[in-house]
């Protein structure tokens, strides 16, 4: 094995002459021919890189927190014209897409986006009414606002329009400041203020590239959200769904319940649940999974059944028995709704507060839903960019009395399914919306409020993602913690509460991990020169009078006295144990560096209590494998003097072979 | 070097047969005689971990948060009697250090005792006039405190009683919500409130172990805001230095300086000037470092200063030539307080708002000192019972006229210099003060203000550590950012805000460690089979259709996405420079795991949509090196069936053996 060694000596020996952050890489295809090795027996150290510069260091930090994506790259040395157009391009993927757009692309988009426009117009008017807003602004937003994303964004598969778990949001909220019923209008005027905020905070994320803030919402709490809305969305239905007239404004699962039994000996109308439930059985009988190709049905179950139930109840004015319909839905397109929107008054503090969350919310979801299917078709997604489009499309929407909309999960999936090629899907679906605002909304009249209801409830049933559920349980117990957190505040408490709840665990759980690094007692692998973590590899043995200890994070303020503290632990319980077997005190303490990828000067003297420590117990400290900044580092603050130039290695095993040879491989 | 290699072989064999977290650790002193090796030439994959279960993994990640210094480890298998006993020493110290308490300790103690006496007595009257008080409540604050810390603490340097910059927090805050002058009696009430509340805080940080929470204070930041704070108070003294009359409340440096020279003209008292300027002098003098015997002229050089002072200003009455004096201080010891304590009203809300400041700022310097002088002598400082040692001391404070106390960093040294053994040292201190307040406090009559400001600015210079400043800068300049911006914030603008900047600069940098960690592309070093980053090492070569990326973070929900998104890019980088090279384009993706400590659900979702990009591209994705814990999941997500279980390996070398076997080295 001293060949190796001696290998890794040549090593230690040029990092040391020619190291320094240069990039002259060469691939070598002919590695293998460099012969013979020389075979003197000594150990060098790791190279010092070149001091990095100030600015540069800033720089690449900078860019790699804001930039990381390079949107700035296809930019790089070309005319000012050509930049001008990239640039608009940009701003505007539809001018660079539609450039190659042709027939066939065309006929996929025409399927995809009737099936969607067919799916939408009913969930539009239930959507509407979960957020207590008259139907038509429900048809609105789906109108658009998908109009203007075919313009500025970049996914190809979103279906835009209002959804679920936003209108839910928008709903509660809402509904805390002012009365959906007493003042309507009032209510309309805060959803369009809260709206408009919503879009900004979007528009302003995605423009200050604050982008990657959303990734701290993590999979398993939105998963425990969507999970709680669902339920608490469903649970909201029974109102129409079984025809009660006075319902509870709370939204946890208990009230609900409770003033569903309230009105169980007279609020009931059993006309009303003989429409809903079989609707809703009908609708849900056609989720169940069929082949790929008839993804139609599920899609226009929601449309058959409104005409269906509505020609039936107006033959039947089942409505005179007490069926609730939705009686009124305003024709024609959107009207202008600028001077509705408070710009004065605390209402603009509250509809910024709501906006704000409504506005996460369904970044969260647009965002999401974007990276999945990017992801499937292999194509990337500037999410800096997908905030600028959806944040303007929203504030135009909120000036159009839309109110906030964003990608839903369920249509997107069935536009992906019925071949979708381009944003123009969209386009076709907001026609068609068009057409029906023009044409046909009075033919809602007779809707039965109970088909929205079973509509929706069908349609959220797909947002409890047991699977996933499941699969977070089996990898990771504490995200199942958040997970479990989020769903059940949502269900038992308030769509805020878990909103709260979900965030605060996640960001416990980065504070947990920045605080409380790993860190792992190395053993010699037998016969052979790698040292790895003894738990995972109980065969690998220790060498007496030596403790290699690797510590698995960056060292920073955070949790440098707890590296500092949880060494030296290590250090006192091997002893104890040693001085039970009575076998040879520690004599060195190798700390493997290379997890330490980087560290500051709260790590720096952290090291220097740890070696004085040391000292006082005779142990010697030693640095296995440190990378780039970290050498830095330790040379900048002189650690380097203090501990000996003599104590640092390129890897465990060079140190190893110099404080105990005769343990090294012959 | 095929020997290693099937020697890795052998390991890989052995670890899937006997690897899973089994802690049978023998050290076996004979390894090198683990003769011969086998010689076939295959390679095996990295064991599984047998499952961990839910509980032992959750209650080590409990463990490892709260009582990572595992306060409970005397009390395992004891009497109960003994576990009582011990319950006690670890609540009161000092019944176990007093057992072996001796006259040669006792002797180091009172010199000690006596020294910080001598200097803690100006110091208060000082202190005290800094956070508008009556001078006795300063001498109060350094008799009941230290003798509380003396039975409850566990460190024996700290040297407990007012300090600057808390004296100038309460000072600060409290006026911003009584007029210390037109009603003092509610500044006081108000002042005892927030001790109370702050003691509070203390107390319940260590009581729920939270104790790692004023870790997130980074070093740098303290630094910063310890210097701008000392700049702060030596500006508050031209007051009493120049003998000023009307004075700014503001605490910045601009209104501070337009005050002064607003007063040039009628307001400065050229005798205030002499005795003020030539004292600070003489105190500056005796600062200039000497021999570490001498540490006692510095100490009690105030003292003197003091004494002379009052006496000169006593014979000459100066004061009728406008010389402010002390005037009044009230003699005997502490009164009973609990009585002025608010605890109704909206005075309640303020008090603990500034407490809880107070309190967390006064535990980061008492920590600070405690950690540092238990370095020193290496003894282990248990951070939560400090923190329950000094709340307590602080709630007893407030109910005898005492505001908030901590460790003091100026006296903490002299004590530690001056030879001190235990906390002995702080009740002789307390006892000198109890015959100051007892006896001779008439005589403080006279004692000029502007000696009172020298002392402080005299004091306060310490505080600015341009050593430590410089260090930062050298070391990492983001820290030197956040130490600016706490220092500037609290020069220019107040101390609240310069301590807010502190914090979130804090919490700004921790953000960005954990959602921008490190990658790094890995060469081979020539003529080895070691692989290292090729910024760091530029003679390390590729292998022509091989990518080997190591991600240098544990993956999860914060930077899941970023880690995969960036790894892409290196991917398509290294694509467009091998077509302009022409050279063969990759095959396989090696990413090297080693420093990849956990991951998350995100994390393995991540690693899937890696996987599915890549084989759009047709690369193969092959992991190296992977955790105990990440092995876990890997398989428990299925991740290992995705890419195919050939695709784990022991090291990249294995990897490489196998992909590209004619690269090895033969």
């Amino acid at each position: 094995m001293s060949k190796r060694i001696s290998d890794d000596d040549e090593v230690g020996k040029e990092a040391d002459i020619r190291s320094g952050p240069s990039s002259n890489r060469q691939v070598n295809p002919t590695l293998q021919q460099e012969q013979p090795y020389p075979h003197q027996h000594q150990v060098h150290k790791v190279g010092v890189p070149a001091k990095q510069n100030l600015f540069k260091e800033f720089r690449a930090t900078v860019k790699e927190t804001f930039f990381s994506d390079e949107p700035l790259r296809p930019f790089k040395d070309q005319t000012k014209r050509r930049k001008l157009v990239l640039g608009f391009e940009a701003l505007f993927p539809i001018l660079r897409w539609a450039r190659d757009y042709n027939l066939t692309k065309f006929r996929g988009d025409l399927i995809a986006g009737l099936t969607i426009a067919s799916l939408c117009i009913p969930q539009d008017l239930g959507y509407a009414k979960l957020a207590n807003l008259p139907g038509q602004n429900g048809l609105y937003s789906s109108f658009v606002p998908p109009l203007v994303y075919a313009f500025m964004g970049s996914s190809r598969d979103i279906a835009i329009g209002p959804v679920a778990v936003v209108s839910l949001l928008i709903g509660t909220m809402v509904r805390d400041e002012v009365d959906p019923i007493k003042n309507a209008h009032d209510y309309l005027r805060l959803t369009l203020t809260a709206t408009f905020f919503a879009g900004v905070t979007q528009l302003t994320l995605g423009f200050f590239r604050l982008g990657f803030l959303i990734d701290f919402l993590s999979h398993a709490s939105i998963v425990g959200f969507m999970g709680g809305a669902a339920i608490t969305i469903a649970l909201q239905q029974f109102k129409g769904l079984l025809g009660i007239k006075t319902f509870t404004k709370k939204t946890d699962i208990v009230s609900v319940m409770r003033s569903v039994f309230n009105a169980a000996h007279h609020g009931w109308n059993w006309q009303t649940i003989l429409i809903g439930v079989s609707f809703l059985a009908f609708l849900l009988l056609t989720k169940v999974k069929k082949k790929k190709k008839l993804f139609w049905v599920p899609a226009i179950a929601p449309l058959i059944s409104v005409i269906v139930s509505t020609f039936f109840v107006y033959i039947t004015r089942a409505d005179k028995e007490g069926v609730a319909i939705v009686s009124k839905i305003r024709k024609g397109i959107n009207p202008a709704s600028a001077d509705l929107i408070y710009f004065t008054g605390d209402n603009v503090i509250k509809g910024f507060r709501i906006g704000v969350v409504a506005g996460m919310i369904a970044l969260t979801e647009a965002i999401a839903i974007g990276r999945t299917f990017a992801g499937m078709k292999d194509y990337q997604l500037d999410g800096n960019k997908e905030m600028v489009a959806l944040g303007t499309m929203n504030i135009i929407g909120s000036l159009t009395s839309c109110y906030v909309a964003t990608g839903s999960f369920s249509r997107s999936a069935v536009n992906y399914m019925a071949g979708c090629h381009t944003a123009v899907s969209n386009i076709i679906m907001s026609l068609v919306v068009l057409l029906t605002l023009e044409l046909i909304t009075p033919l809602f009249k007779y809707t039965p409020n109970a088909i929205l209801a079973s509509i929706i409830i069908s349609a959220v049933v797909g947002l409890i993602d047991f699977e996933a559920m499941k699969l977070i349980w089996k990898i990771d117990k504490l995200d199942f913690v958040a997970c479990m957190g989020a769903f059940f505040g949502v269900v038992f408490i308030s769509v805020e509460i878990g909103l709260l709840i979900a965030v605060s665990i996640s960001f416990a759980k980065i504070l947990l991990q920045v605080t409380r690094p790993r860190t792992a007692l190395l053993g010699k692998l037998p016969r052979t020169n790698v040292y790895r973590n003894i738990l995972q590899y109980p065969n690998a043995t220790q060498i007496p009078g030596i403790l290699i200890i690797r510590v698995d994070s960056a060292i920073y303020f955070s949790n440098s006295n707890y590296i500092k503290e949880r060494i030296l632990r290590w250090v006192t319980d091997e002893e104890e144990q040693l001085k039970q077997k009575s076998l040879p005190k520690i004599e060195y303490l190798i700390v493997e560096m290379s997890p330490v990828t980087d560290i500051d000067t709260s790590g720096i003297h952290a090291l220097e209590e740890l070696y004085r420590s040391l000292q006082k117990r005779e142990i010697e400290l030693v640095l296995a494998n440190p990378g780039t900044v970290v050498m830095d580092k330790i040379h900048a603050s002189e650690f380097v003097e203090l501990i000996g130039k003599g104590k640092i290695f390129l890897s465990v095993a060079d140190a190893i072979l110099t404080f105990a040879p005769h343990h090294e491989e012959p």
